[in-house]
């Protein structure tokens, strides 16, 4: 089992990593205030995973609330939050309780916005079940849940007290909710990591075989990078940003296409190619270095051709995301192969680099 | 002007008090990143101190979205959350639109949350319009939303930059509005400030006369006792709870008459009264001390015989009370005049203080 430990000053916690983290119920249990947990899951994660966990709890004498959501983007709302919340009081779940996180990063981001907000904050743990909730996701404290005019707009900054990423768990993973989050942990490599880029381009046939030993460095090592970025910057007054490498016109790509039509990681992928043909543009990238960057997204079987909507809807539906700054977009930049920045583009630029991203290669 | 500091580790903040204080833009510009802000208020307060407000940010080069809400408790729900939410994202506001709070506890506690999690977090300013909330909803940074299973059940800590409590203001406050607010002046002088106390004995008449020396007096001396129990224990994870003297009989007077029937300052009134016969029982108090408290109550035109709703109905109401530990409940408890402490209380010494609590005196 890997450890990552997450160094927020006032709350520091353990991602643990490996085979079977599902059942490493000593480690939940050390931290429960009270021996009562709500799992909250949803209809496609419970029937794989909730009984073997919810049992291992029972047996160790904790009082377990299942709450079963449906599965999807689409509840990703205060309704179904408030399932959530009817679940908790109906049964009287006092401060005390925590609540687990069983599934995805829809689940986890919902979750953990019902324990920040649950009588004003109860514990919380992670279980991510996804690729991208075991790299991302899950990682970092962010929350949040969807509103009819934006995605993620309502939550919290609120840290789990525990992580637990079992491999085991992706052995049910469709192949492009996998690739999906294989969009984020190649993120990692271009926000400021060259060695772990290369080590990817070396190991991408395995990773994609799902090898144990490979997926357990990968995740690893995603998540010491994105502890690392968000320990710096708990609350994103800076460098956390960073993480959003892509994401400005990944966003616009899944608000465009309506969501749920490109995965997020999808979109993502698109979206650093984007970022990649802007800083060609600009001479920061070679004409090679791009291809790799292609070809790497490509290993991972994710689209690297943007949808053609038009760049004045683009810049629309960018002008419309978080990373705005009075009225300004911030992108992040990639400054060579392996490092980026946070900063601004011309017009010119973003509009080449639409055109170039929605170009096939 | 006078000024109580609020000094919460991570967030210290001024309390300004005084006739105009709602006129001290500067003090509200200081603390703008961006030169925005949406005042949310409701259709009472709005005709009454919106304009002012508004017009005077305006001329400051502040820009001002004004987003009002109807009135009432019934309100404080995450339909009328979403209003604000409907607003903000219609503007597209950013991270850096401070919120402002412009009205009573219910407004504050909304306006408060809704800048708690819009986009994970914008800065907000308190304008309490009431004495209740000037004395004790505007002070120590709990915000909530009410859920039909129960009171202030989903929220967030979430401290304000800067309070403006305007005693102008609270001429317009009905009368029985401002004898709610009286409830809690006098509960901080039970829960450990006997000096404060006996000022309110002899200064009471000219308090209910609104006399401006008075009030500001009271008022300031108010803020100082929260704001020390706050600092001390931000997250209620101890003397915090001290705060809820007559609470935890106030809120099932609340809930079992029906929300609004009895307003809030009302029930803590009768539900204070119910905890000083619960210490007169237990000899912590003697007749003459519980009659002191009852008639400083009555002197400031509040209620103090509780509603009869039989026993069973007021036990059933607190265990489902937020202040409940591992099924115990926990209980505010006089330990002499001006002094109270957390314990619990045996069934019988609870059933003789409801008992006595809703007789007349
Ligand atoms: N909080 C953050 O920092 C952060 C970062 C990135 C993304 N997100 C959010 O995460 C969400 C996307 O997360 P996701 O990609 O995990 O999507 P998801 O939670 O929707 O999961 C994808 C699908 O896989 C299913 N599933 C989950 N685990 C499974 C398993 N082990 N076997 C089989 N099926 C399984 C889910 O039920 C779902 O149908 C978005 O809402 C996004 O906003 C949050
Ligand atoms: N956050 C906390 O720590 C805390 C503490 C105590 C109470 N509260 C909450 O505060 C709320 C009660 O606050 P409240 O007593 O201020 O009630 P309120 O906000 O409902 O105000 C009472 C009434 O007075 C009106 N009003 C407000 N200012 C006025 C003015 N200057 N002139 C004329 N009318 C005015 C309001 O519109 C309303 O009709 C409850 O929801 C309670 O849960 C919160
Ligand atoms: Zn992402
Ligand atoms: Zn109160």
């Amino acid at each position: 089992m890997r450890t990552v430990k997450v160094e927020i000053d006032h709350a520091p916690y353990d991602i643990l990593i490996g085979k079977g983290a599902l059942g490493r119920i000593a480690q939940i249990k050390a931290l429960l205030p009270q021996p009562r947990v709500a799992i909250v899951t949803n209809a496609t994660v419970a029937p794989l995973y909730l009984s073997a966990l919810q049992s291992q709890l029972e047996e160790g004498g904790v009082n377990v609330l299942p709450i079963i959501l449906p599965d999807g983007e689409q509840y990703k709302t205060w309704e179904t939050l408030n399932l959530i919340f009817d679940a908790l009081l109906t049964a009287r779940c006092e401060r005390k309780t925590t609540l687990i996180a069983l599934g995805g990063g829809v689940i986890g981001d919902m979750t953990g916005f019902a324990a920040a907000v649950y009588q004003r904050g109860v514990p919380f743990i992670q279980i991510p079940t996804t690729l991208l909730a075991q790299v991302d996701s899950s990682v970092g404290g962010k929350t949040a849940i969807n509103h009819p005019l934006g995605k993620n707009m309502v939550g919290a900054f609120y840290q789990p007290k525990l992580v637990l990423a079992d491999l085991a768990a992706l052995d049910t993973l469709p192949k492009r909710e996998f690739s999906a989050g294989m969009a984020e942990v190649i993120k990692y490599g271009l926000i400021d990591d060259l060695e772990f880029f290369e080590w990817l381009e070396a190991n991408i046939d395995g990773l994609m075989a799902r090898d144990e030993a490979a997926l357990a460095y990968a995740i690893e090592r995603s998540c010491q990078n994105k502890a690392r970025i968000v320990a710096a910057d708990e609350k994103e007054t800076g460098q956390r940003a960073l993480l959003n490498l892509g994401h400005t016109f990944g966003h616009a790509i899944e608000a465009g296409m309506g969501y749920g039509v490109w995965l997020h990681g999808e979109a993502v992928a698109a979206g650093m190619v984007m970022a990649a043909h802007a800083a060609r543009i600009q001479g920061a990238l070679s004409d090679s270095e791009l291809a790799r960057i292609v070809g790497l997204l490509q290993k991972a079987g994710l689209p690297v051709v943007a949808p053609d909507l038009g760049a004045d809807r683009y810049l629309e539906l960018m002008a419309q995301d978080k990373k705005v700054d009075a009225g300004r977009i911030k992108f992040v930049l990639i400054e060579k192969l392996g490092q980026s920045y946070i900063g601004e583009l011309s017009d010119e630029v973003v509009r080449d680099a639409l055109a170039a991203g929605c170009r096939a290669h």
